[in-house]
């Protein structure tokens, strides 16, 4: 009954989901994102949910909740997690259409937060609306929580879970994305690793000068060089003191269900245009590597004069930012104080470590009865299913498990190669429907 | 005469400067030249010089030829090469005023070329302006060359004096800056350090990627820091085979004039806000490294995500700027052959070297007749002055050299904290003046 009403109401999810996109909601710039907020509680209404704004504070973006009570099943609840926020659209240069157009092209939508995360939300609310116009109830209680920080590192995610402790009480959690194989099958993810992000610093001198100076003064970009080189051999191993200590081995459980995660190279290399893995890495060791290993990225650089031509300076700062994923005990204070004493011990005391977001890694038991129902219902909608005890990606997955106490499981609309955080990002229409169909599955499994 | 004509027309020097600066004309960005080589044309006649465009082609910045041939001694030249194009302004909002200002604060003019080299410019025309006002000749002939590519490498100098060699031709060049001390010492300089600027570039994979999967993509920032690690000490020494193959060591005549070279330390640090300098020089290392010592500086650096907070990118590519400073015997091309060589043994074929300017060094005989001259009218117009044998400042002045056989001496008005190429850059009204009388008195001593 809901599938039928999915499928015939496939415009409305697209005309919902473009409306999402063409309202930019950049966290990063605090672009759009009370317009955005605004605009979900409307479709939210639309679709019959109870929404309305939640707030902590002013400078802080508002989170939507919403929230349909089930008539004949009001003791069980299920929770949907997303965000309404998106990744910076630059570099524009690289987008075919405007990054924020929602231009379909056959079976994509294409835009920033076409799939992350705006589309998986749309699959969410529209699985709600289905049981509503159908039925006139929904089979357990459904509650939404919708952030506008999680681009940035969800910095006050936990502290909406808190304050709204008992509004958000549930029994188990969707978690905001999902990825779908090449071979459209859906990974159902237990976990999420952590993340410290930060940026170091370095100012040399008051101002730039001229480069016939390199002589004398030292520079910046040089300092941020020798340090960095320190930190990462050439592998990716982080050379940092202890800072693998507290990461445990995988068990052979583990190593069991990762054995049985699918991973296309061949797609892969093609996608991203690359010949051969970091450190060289074949076989076993890829997939046990996208699950558990810890890495150190430079996501931005900067330094100087980075137009074009020749510009003869010798800069006077240099900036580098920093994403380390972290594994579960690892603790993204602890490693943090860990790389301030590596770079005071090595002779960098100069470079200013300033921590943008920490976040701790999550796993969900893999025999919680939650993963059950969550895998029968994905093997029922794509006619298979991938398990993966972790995600390689970051989110407040801890937080969730800490305040709520309720397992959280990762699925959805995502197909792996859709360039979410890239230009032309898209969503993929039948992927789209198949989850709306498959969210469904969940909220009917999940009540009985 | 003269000096008592420069005095009463300071304003006249300050208002044709100002709207000089006024004019922006910046070689990185192709902004404003064609203006810019106008208005010079006007100012120059209006001072009684013939002034001409030279052209190369239609996509290079035009040449200023200038010229007032004696009537009493038309068998002796004096040429002025100078330019009229700027560094870029960026970051502009370090200034206080607005870089192109012209903005007059006590004994000093703010503003984008305001020193480099607009300011210099202006004291060659008056002191020219200031024999034709007052006698209706000059001592000697008088010739003008000015550029307008000199702050991206003046790529095309040398092919402009081969074409207009003739027109060109001459027995001295005043070369087109000069420093003044913190004593207000002027500094004569015989030479000029080449200068090898090349950028390095990588693409790792055809697009950016969630940081995620850092631990499959190699990371092309990454592989930029390996790279320069390998290229240089914390000392400064470049650590690339034979680069220092064909470098002489300092002669007992070289080093006499070093030693006699001062230095204040103090002020230096101060200006730039430096405790040390690049590997703890101290004493005669100082002076020595100035003149001597071959650099290889980063000018700017960047990959990913360089705004503000956190975006979880893996950069699909890094580039990285560098100026190599040369002295002389090396060749640019050489030198060029050498790193490319250096980064294929250390296994980075992947990252492309990309020569923007190559430009060999140069020094004029401290025993030439031209030397004499200078220093004569340098300690009359300033009370001393001090004998360099180098600058640590690369131009073109091997060109002039070799297509002209002339010798070329580097003095001027830019006061050593002029702050040219950096955010408030200014020329002190007083040196302008002091400097047209000194070209009053060398054009007057070099006619003799």
């Amino acid at each position: 009954m809901q599938e039928r009403y999915v499928d015939k109401n496939t415009h409305a999810l697209i005309s919902d989901l473009q409306k999402l996109i063409r309202q930019p909601s950049v966290s990063a710039k605090n672009l759009g994102l009370e317009e955005c907020a605004s605009l979900v509680v409307k479709i939210m209404k639309k679709s019959g949910i109870k929404a309305e704004i939640l707030r902590l504070g002013k400078d802080i973006p508002p989170a939507i909740y919403g929230e349909v009570i089930s008539k004949k099943n009001p003791n069980k609840t299920i929770l949907f997690y997303n965000h309404y926020d998106v990744q910076p659209e630059e570099p524009i240069e690289l987008w075919t259409d405007p990054p924020f157009s929602g231009k379909i092209k056959g079976n994509k939508i294409y835009g920033r937060g076409s799939a992350d995360d705006k589309g998986e939300l749309v699959t969410r609310i529209k699985a709600v609306e289905s049981f509503l116009k159908t039925t006139g109830d929904v089979p357990c209680n459904v509650k939404f929580l919708v952030e506008g920080e999680e681009e940035i590192g969800s910095m006050h995610v936990e502290s909406y879970l808190k304050k709204y402790q008992k509004k958000l009480s549930c029994d188990g959690v969707i978690w905001e994305f999902g990825y779908v194989d090449e071979k459209d099958r859906p990974i159902i993810s237990l976990g999420m690793k952590g993340l410290l992000y930060v940026e170091l610093s370095i100012r040399e001198s008051i101002r730039d000068a001229h480069s016939s100076l390199a002589v004398l003064i030292e520079n910046p970009a040089w300092r941020l060089v020798e340090a960095l080189k320190t930190l990462r051999d050439k592998s990716g191993k982080i050379l940092i003191k202890d800072w693998y200590k507290e990461v445990d081995k995988f068990t052979s459980q583990e190593l069991g269900v990762i054995s049985h995660e699918p991973f296309d190279i061949k797609s892969f290399k093609k996608e991203y245009g690359i010949t051969r893995f970091l450190g060289n890495k074949k076989g076993i060791e890829i997939q046990k590597a996208i699950v558990g290993d810890p890495t150190c990225n430079i996501a931005g650089f900067s330094s100087g004069w980075e137009g074009p031509g020749a510009k003869t300076v010798l800069p006077s700062k240099a900036m580098v930012k920093i994403d380390f994923r972290l594994v579960p005990k690892m603790d993204p204070i602890k490693q943090l104080a860990r790389l301030k004493k590596h770079l005071k011990t090595k002779g960098f005391e100069d470079i200013h470590v300033h921590m943008i977001h920490g976040e701790a890694a999550s796993r969900t038991q893999i025999f919680d009865p939650f993963v059950k129902v969550v895998k029968e219902a994905a093997d029922e909608s794509f006619g298979t299913s991938i398990m993966s005890i972790s995600s390689a990606g970051t989110g407040p997955m801890h937080s969730f498990a800490k305040v709520l106490k309720a397992p959280c499981i990762s699925i959805g609309s995502t197909f792996v190669y859709a360039r979410i955080h890239s230009p032309n990002e898209f969503a993929r229409i039948d992927l789209l429907k198949k989850t709306t169909k498959c969210m469904c599955k969940i909220i009917k499994k999940f009540s009985t």
